[in-house]
């Protein structure tokens, strides 16, 4: 298996990304703050280009594959975010995209890649499925296979959003950010660490997928056993990667109740007037539902991102 | 009658609220851009205290009484953001505020003004028992009365979002904001043409209270007739003052049919991930149902609030 990533890797992601991303700007709410003893400090990668943190690391991945691969193009599967993302990054390189989707896809995040006119294969659901009809795909086209948290340079991509973030902030104590396969709370660990060693990284799960929570405990890699969440970002399993990163760096992982992270989500729309998506709402969740871990801490929270079905609300 | 304030008026109000009030981003789009074809810079004043545009004002009115009078506290007859505004202004100068609300007004308003403390009356709906109601709270108070549109340093308070907008984006063709009591579009107005006189200036309003269009067409004032629209913060008439305003400054009024209002807050939310109220939206609906007026121009838009009952969304 791979090393772990340097920070140095996420300074060259950086520099060769950062004219594509939108470097997002940093939210605060003195109400949240009030209601919940910690001072939060939001990334709002829901503002990123295809409306996730996935646009970075997609971009990081497709713009380090050489010029005789990206003629053949790049592809993945998924039902979501990093779909869209593959799609924007691979048009921005003038290479196609080749997306393997479930049938059973929220439409919004169908249209997302659509609009960024991928090549986009519907399959049935199941990963079984997924894999399958990739394979397939990938015979056909030699595209180059971009996972969505098992890739280095995406891993080194996402890290990119916190590196802004602790260069903004210099004094945060802490940075939480949700777990699903662990692209997004790897690149996190390894930028908040390399730039100050002191720092606490915390993942926030779902209760109802808790798979990274019970590997993190026991020690070994579990996989996620049908998860049932409404934070529809986090249904996947670490990869050996990932989990290798999350048991290096991590100072904990949080859980949160269903109930509270459709709360979260609500007190962030209602109180900062900013669409966040369930997934992205997992770490406040975990902060609601743990209240004395980060009691009066300087928090990070990367808002992951903001694709969200709003004729399908929880609220 | 009272004069037009002067641009000066509203340099003085700025430098008086400026340090009570938060300094809103300007958000862009490049996706609605290319949907509509215009340049949009979106005042986002859905991230102003207290969740819209009225906390300038209200700022700025409680800021000019003299401290005899702030002593008996301020007061005023509002289903909404206005109330919550004058509520925390009076709260920020350590003066109680008597807010007289209609029994059925929203919730989500209510809970927001009981936040900041304020006195409140609930009253039967209608414009005649809120005006009975009251003027038996001044008796017993003698509470200052704040006029949430026709009061002169309400409007100059306003035209502060204006003044900072194009103090950054100083070459804008046009500015367009919604109309209700017209406190927004004459501060809007004065501001924008106090800076540049070439601007151009339009007033957005819902066809289905359309009384400050058919007043400006007309020439003398119309008060508005059962209005029936999405935008609940448009469903006042304009008042004396503010209509002089509008007839001096507005080069025209466009309409924005209510579907096209939900249509346009649907696209704020989903393409933006920021959380504007129906009100807010008309601005984006009377350029998408006026197409050619603002085409290829670069447009500020002042989306006004972001107060919004999350369980009861039109879509």
């Amino acid at each position: 298996m791979s090393q772990i990533p340097s920070y140095s890797e996420i300074i060259e992601a950086h520099e060769k990304i950062k004219n594509l991303v939108t470097k997002t700007p940093v939210f605060t709410s003195s109400t949240l703050n009030e209601l919940f003893g910690v001072d939060l400090y939001f990334k709002c990668e829901n503002f990123q280009k295809t409306g996730s943190f996935k646009f970075r690391g997609a971009s990081n991945a497709v713009m380090n594959i050489r010029d005789e691969e990206a003629k053949n193009g790049v592809g993945t599967h998924s039902s979501g975010n990093h779909g869209a993302a593959l799609a924007l990054a691979a048009k921005n390189r003038g290479s196609d995209a080749y997306i393997v989707m479930p049938k059973n896809s929220c439409p919004v995040k169908m249209k997302a890649v659509e609009q960024y006119n991928a090549h986009i294969t519907y399959c049935d659901p199941g990963l079984d499925s997924r894999e399958e009809t990739y394979r397939q795909i990938e015979q056909l086209t030699q595209a180059k296979f971009i996972h969505p948290s098992g890739n280095r340079q995406v891993i080194c991509g996402q890290g990119t959003a916190t590196k802004e973030l602790i260069e903004e902030y210099p004094d945060l104590d802490a940075v939480i950010a949700p777990v699903g396969g662990g692209g997004l709370i790897s690149g996190t660990s390894i930028a908040a660490k390399g730039i100050n060693s002191d720092i606490r990284i915390y993942g926030a799960e779902p209760k109802m997928a808790d798979d990274a929570y019970r590997s993190f405990k026991q020690g070994f890699l579990i996989p996620v056993d049908r998860p049932n969440t409404i934070a529809d970002g986090l249904l996947t399993s670490l990869s050996p990667l990932t989990f290798k990163i999350i048991n290096e760096y991590l100072d904990d992982i949080l859980l949160a109740k269903e109930q509270t992270i459709i709360d979260a989500m609500r007190f962030i729309w209602e109180r900062m007037k900013i669409v966040a998506e369930p997934s992205a709402a997992v770490s406040l969740a975990a902060i609601m539902d743990n209240r004395f871990v980060l009691k009066s801490k300087k928090v990070g929270i990367i808002l992951s991102g903001g694709n969200v079905d709003l004729s399908n609300l929880p609220f």
